[in-house]
């Protein structure tokens, strides 16, 4: 395994790629309603025309277009009234030259008509007829059956991300179930002699843990499932126990700390030792998250990551590859980025990328100015600060004040 | 009641700010670890410091930075090693002149010590001492104690959306439960003759019901409580008794359908009857969205909304109304908007604000363009279609090709 060289992060995501190419999430059928949040695992077709009939835009008189054809405000036509359609009902009549029928907004246009006149361009002349004072062209303030969504059509692709919008265009197709995307399972394993749990009492050189909560609730926030956390000495037969069990039970198993080249620093020959593809990721250039170790067990199917033990490092890198190889492998849309403004120069890590983490504030023009938040990058109050971050690319010479630079918010 | 003019979208917004100011949410206890995409009701006091001692942030010897004064990699200083610091267990020995630690990443600095030379910057000369060949500055390696997060200083303010940072801040100071408010219980009743649900077969002039599922849905994602549904008739007493039925159980009652002038829409004269600060909005200038009612009731804490029949017209003015009051109550940020750049012309809607449905693409330059989506305000799949949206406003010109505009990410 002995690696000599570290990789850039697009090295490292190519090589994670390739070796999970089969972790694809299993999927599940689930009611259209507890689909919120969920990936679509499929192409969702309609089973019917949305909409189902012709339907009016407008209360309004249904109408054939052509005998409408120069009208005006000063030169109406006189149409004589069929009935009166009620929402919910088919119409009972056809309309004819001449003719025009009563439609609400929503109603469902009667055979014979192909545009609505607006009520406010009518006016009832008596109980049988009506003047229009208004031209329509053919079509005009209808919508036409299939013009939402045509029976058969795709209308919302595999890797989708279901929001609000997607489970009622769903209910309008009659689509009450849809295949979703597995949750991945997800072990977080913390190691390190100096930590303590929440309730212990502070001091004495020892620190709180900390990834176990933070790497969890970034693994809930892409609705994996947390099957199992652990803290654990810096004890190389406990860890290598807690990772094998955990890649017995989990889809991707996190090891924070351990992971940079001192003398207690086991996380990756363990990695490698029980994974058949083994490590093929030891130290990425970037910073901060420089000493990550990625490997794959094939037989088990288990993405492992070794992550930085600083805090703020741990979740950046679980969202630069782990969360990006989820998308990669779901179909799912990268999330959209914000422009903003440096307000500062910003210089680049010679060989390195930074992942830059930003503050925005409303600049005067409406576009976000972003302050970059440079604290030490052992210091966690950096990521609360922070709206977002942007990468900061290996041969770049860095950012420049008033350069527009693109953020990802998180 | 009788309300003779529809306000502007802020007008609308400023009366129910008004008349719901004392609607803020309850409050309840949670573990921090059940926090996440909560919203915290006070500031957030650290009871210790953080870190609780000063401690390196390189693999390296504790000494003191005045001994360093000079030294080079041509010039090297000589220190006596007093011990080796373990992680987690306090430093035993105090540094005098000419001595040094080593610690490792994450260790506690010994008394005397103020600053740690990198162990690369180093030679071990024999079993006793060292060679140090880089001056280092007082602090240099180090974070010192409370540098992070001062004890008793508020480190998470009221009103901060809970992320997997803010859960990691809270586990490093030992903060393990905190108060978020409460999730707003909402009640959805959708009104129409021909509305239909999801499992009966279409056609015939019926229409399927929309707004129940996308509605709760849109509920949902802001983390509220959907306590009951219904599909109702046009029928005014059914309509009466659901919302009086719903007011007993809710802080929200949203109605769709019902809200325009037509002869069969009670929805605004049942709100008036029922509530005790009555409607004070009927109809908004915007678009879509328009036939938009707003009332209070007091008695019951219950925000009272009619919301369009259209489903598209219906999430957007529940996330402009009822998604900006929760913030505006909670002390919540906006949502930080993206900005992109037009590809085509659109103009304003004379005397009304326009809510603009917008798909993003990325462009040439890392800017995204944006295309509106213009299809008619009834069809379900523009919402689908869209990564967000811009409100144009009542007084603006429209918008240019090429020109910056805001888009609120949805």
């Amino acid at each position: 395994m002995r690696l000599l060289k570290v990789d850039t992060l697009e090295e490292a995501r190519r090589k994670l790629l390739d070796a999970a190419a089969g972790k694809k999430p299993g999927t599940e059928t689930v009611s259209f309603t507890d689909s919120l949040g969920r990936i679509a695992a499929e192409d969702i077709a309609a089973a019917e025309n949305v909409p189902g009939f012709a339907k009016s835009t407008v209360d309004g008189y249904a109408v054939k277009a052509a005998n409408t054809q120069g009208v005006s405000e000063s030169v109406p036509v006189f149409l004589d009234i069929v009935e009166e359609i009620q929402m919910g009902v088919m119409p009972g009549e056809k309309i004819l030259d001449g003719q025009a029928s009563y439609v609400p907004t929503g109603g469902m246009l009667p055979e014979g008509a192909d545009a609505v006149v607006m009520i406010e361009h009518t006016e009832k002349f008596d109980e049988k007829s009506i003047a229009v004072y208004d031209a329509v062209s053919d079509g005009r303030n209808v919508i036409r059956a299939g013009e939402d969504i045509r029976a058969g059509s795709a209308f919302i692709g595999a890797g989708t991300l279901i929001r609000p919008q997607e489970i009622g265009v769903m209910a309008s197709a009659g689509v009450s179930r849809l295949e979703v995307y597995r949750p991945w399972k997800v072990s977080v394993i913390s190691t390190g002699d100096e930590l303590i749990g929440i309730e212990e009492p502070a001091g004495a050189g020892r620190t709180r843990d900390i990834n176990t909560y933070s790497l969890s609730a970034s693994a809930v926030k892409y609705g994996f499932e947390v099957v199992s956390t652990a803290v654990l000495k810096d004890d190389r037969e406990q860890i290598r126990a807690a990772i094998r069990d955990a890649m017995a039970v989990s889809d991707v198993v996190l090891v924070s700390g351990g992971s940079s080249q001192g003398e207690k620093d086991y996380t990756a020959d363990i990695m490698d030792e029980l994974s058949d593809v083994g490590v093929f990721t030891h130290g990425i250039a970037i910073k901060p998250g420089k000493p990550t170790i990625l490997a794959y067990d094939g037989g088990s199917g288990t993405v492992l990551a070794g992550l930085p033990g600083h805090p703020a490092a741990a979740v950046m890198i679980f969202e630069l590859l782990i969360g990006w190889l989820y998308r990669r492998l779901t179909g799912m849309k990268e999330p959209k980025r914000t422009v903003a403004r440096m307000t500062e120069n910003v210089a680049a890590a010679g060989g390195k990328a930074t992942c830059l983490l930003l503050e925005l504030r409303e600049g005067s023009d409406g576009i976000y100015e972003a302050e970059p938040i440079l604290g030490k990058s052992g210091l966690m109050t950096t990521l609360t600060r922070a709206d977002g971050y942007a990468v900061i690319d290996t041969n770049s010479e860095g950012l420049k004040q008033g350069e527009p630079v693109a953020v990802v918010l998180f």
